[in-house]
């Protein structure tokens, strides 16, 4: 199949291109460096050193012989987009073009309103493109499990089935996010199924949890293959802040009581499920919602794993400590997403064990001296 | 009260001015012409003429000893909005600044792009405005009913109580809008209880059903005190479409099967609920929801009344006809949205009788020549 992968340049989506090109499919790899500018002005870089999309594609091609196109692009630009997948025209487009920290949403006016415009105007244009293009391509939308929140009920796969005074109706499951971010998530997913109705678009909107881990098939043969690896207090997600904080040998951060409980996946786990989507398409006029993480986990028990698994390598003053709450959230609530759909589809989980872990702590322990403590403790505060 | 009307200029926000002014509130009125531009934009002008909300401010304070600040200002520019809200130490703000059409949002990718960052961007800015300068500020944003769609239990007012598999939740009642413009309006509920949930602002959002009418209280008393009134298919909301159609002698336009109801309200009704909610503030911290109508019609019962009232005025030939449906949604539905909150604040309804249709016919008559049949027959389809 022919993939267009938008957002090609980040964590997920520059390993999901080569994990898509690896195995047989012809795929275009977008990005216009929006998030390399933001982590740059924030000054928080990755950890590891990661060259762009376009010069990464150079050098898996003459690895592999899979040669991936280009383009350097803004998803929120009408025009350039359509006139791409005019011209490119894909069975699939993924969608990971989005500002996808919840700190960075929260800070200021104007980082609220860039995320707001930036994630739900790339969602309209390419929305928007296909319907013009061709509405046969499957869009397939990196969403968030952070879009339901914490409610006391189970999450159910996108959709609730409502009785209510005798009466039934099916709706898109009552979303209630924890950051501004997530909320823009929401608003992406209303937006992509009002299209789907009256346009009959085909889209299937992953609701992910947080994703950790650095390593991929084509990672390991080759470094200057690999993705970005974000630790700090905005763009890092808590699996790979705990390891970097491990690492540096200070405390890791849990934020209040730590029961807040997730569902979390390995990024190799990311690269099947979409993988998963992509060879399995939805319906024409059909969003399909899938949730899309292994484990769940409480902060608390992911603390005390990557403590394990670094006293195991012999760090012997990992510790964790409770630090204030930078976010509104619930510190103690039930949490339980249902997961059908993918394991259905034949996801096999690679589950979050010590070796896993041991395995990260030592491809990031030649890093360690880069590791900025001043960068890991929160700064931004969602009471203001 | 202190009370800011932001888009004022428009059919709903210069009456309220108005209407709160002359009910003893100190009232600014904020519009940037953005609705004059876009009607004239599309050739589709007001039946009635309308000067601008400066000029009428000014002729109503000569007429009525009422002041009404105003202001030209883009509710989207967050500093502009910041430094008024400032200067003028509001207790309340009316949000009405946002592009009102289904069809408009419909009809190309730019009129969805506009409509998209019109709506959430003037909520967006006001939200985070007011969080900056006085929480404490209110907040009645206009909603509306369409938010909701056409479900098949009970549209409960904002919320839905959700039993599952044994346990409960409360959430936002799930939602599913019949256009563009109705699915930004989801948008902006969520991005206002977003707010509300983390940094406490007080918040009124109206879920109003279509509206009808021109006549108020200030207004019989002065025409140049006048307010907009669209007929046409992009702009007119059916009930004034249908007394503009059967005045000109041109059949009544019911979309498809006729049988979809809506919840409506006459435009003094809209005063009396906004009046209610500004002087009934919500709490800090709340999210207060109403829904916003006083009577429940399918379409064929409005065209009905609508010949009736016209016959009974010697419009012999007034009839009406169905017309392939330019939009998609159900025609034949269960339909039933609660209606309580604003009752118990003292609604009084004013009902569609055929006196209050007899007069609107009345006053519109001298104007029939203007009617531009032209513009009447729907031209935007939801399926392109």
């Amino acid at each position: 199949m022919k993939v267009i992968v938008l957002g090609a340049d980040g964590y997920l989506g520059w390993p999901t291109a080569m994990h898509l090109a690896a195995r047989g499919h012809e795929v275009v790899a977008v990005d216009n460096y929006y998030k390399r500018r933001i982590t740059h002005q924030e000054n928080r870089p990755s950890l590891t050193e990661h060259m762009t999309h376009v010069e990464r594609a150079k050098i898996f091609a003459d690895d592999t012989g899979h040669s991936i196109s280009t383009y350097a692009l803004d998803c929120t630009e009408f025009k350039a987009m359509k006139e791409m997948i005019e011209q490119e025209e894909p069975d699939a487009i993924i969608h990971y073009a989005e500002q996808p920290s919840g700190p960075y949403s929260m800070r200021t006016y104007n980082n609220a309103k860039e995320t707001l415009e930036n994630n739900t105007g790339s969602t309209l244009a390419l929305a928007w493109a296909v319907m013009e293009v061709d509405p046969s391509i499957h869009i397939v939308k990196l969403g968030t499990a952070g879009e339901y929140g914490t409610p006391n009920i189970d999450i159910e796969e996108g959709w609730l089935e409502i009785e209510h005074k005798g009466r039934k109706e099916t709706r898109l499951f009552p979303r209630e996010a924890g950051s501004f971010y997530h909320t823009t998530k929401i608003l992406d997913t209303d937006i992509l199924w009002f299209w789907v109705r009256v346009r009959g678009l085909r889209v299937t909107d992953l609701m992910q949890g947080p994703v950790y881990g650095m390593l991929t098939d084509e990672i390991r043969k080759n470094d200057r293959l690999g993705t970005t690896f974000f630790y700090d207090d905005i763009f890092g997600t808590v699996i790979n802040r705990f390891c970097a904080q491990v690492l540096k040998g200070i405390p890791l951060t849990v934020y209040g009581k730590g029961k807040q409980v997730r569902g979390y996946l390995n990024l190799i786990d990311t690269l099947q499920c979409v993988q998963l989507a992509v060879e399995n398409p939805a319906g024409q006029g059909e969003l399909r919602i899938m949730n899309q993480y292994t484990e769940q986990f409480s902060v608390l028990e992911i603390a005390e794993r990557v403590v394990d698994a670094a006293q195991a390598m012999g760090i012997s003053d990992a510790r964790y400590e409770s630090i204030p709450n930078p976010r509104i959230e619930k510190e103690d609530h039930y949490y339980n997403m249902v997961l059908t759909e993918l394991p259905k589809l034949g996801l096999k989980p690679n589950l979050l064990t010590r070796d896993v872990l041991a395995e990260m702590l030592e491809r990031l322990s030649p890093l360690k001296d880069k590791i900025n403590p001043e960068i890991v403790y929160p700064k931004v505060t969602w009471t203001k």
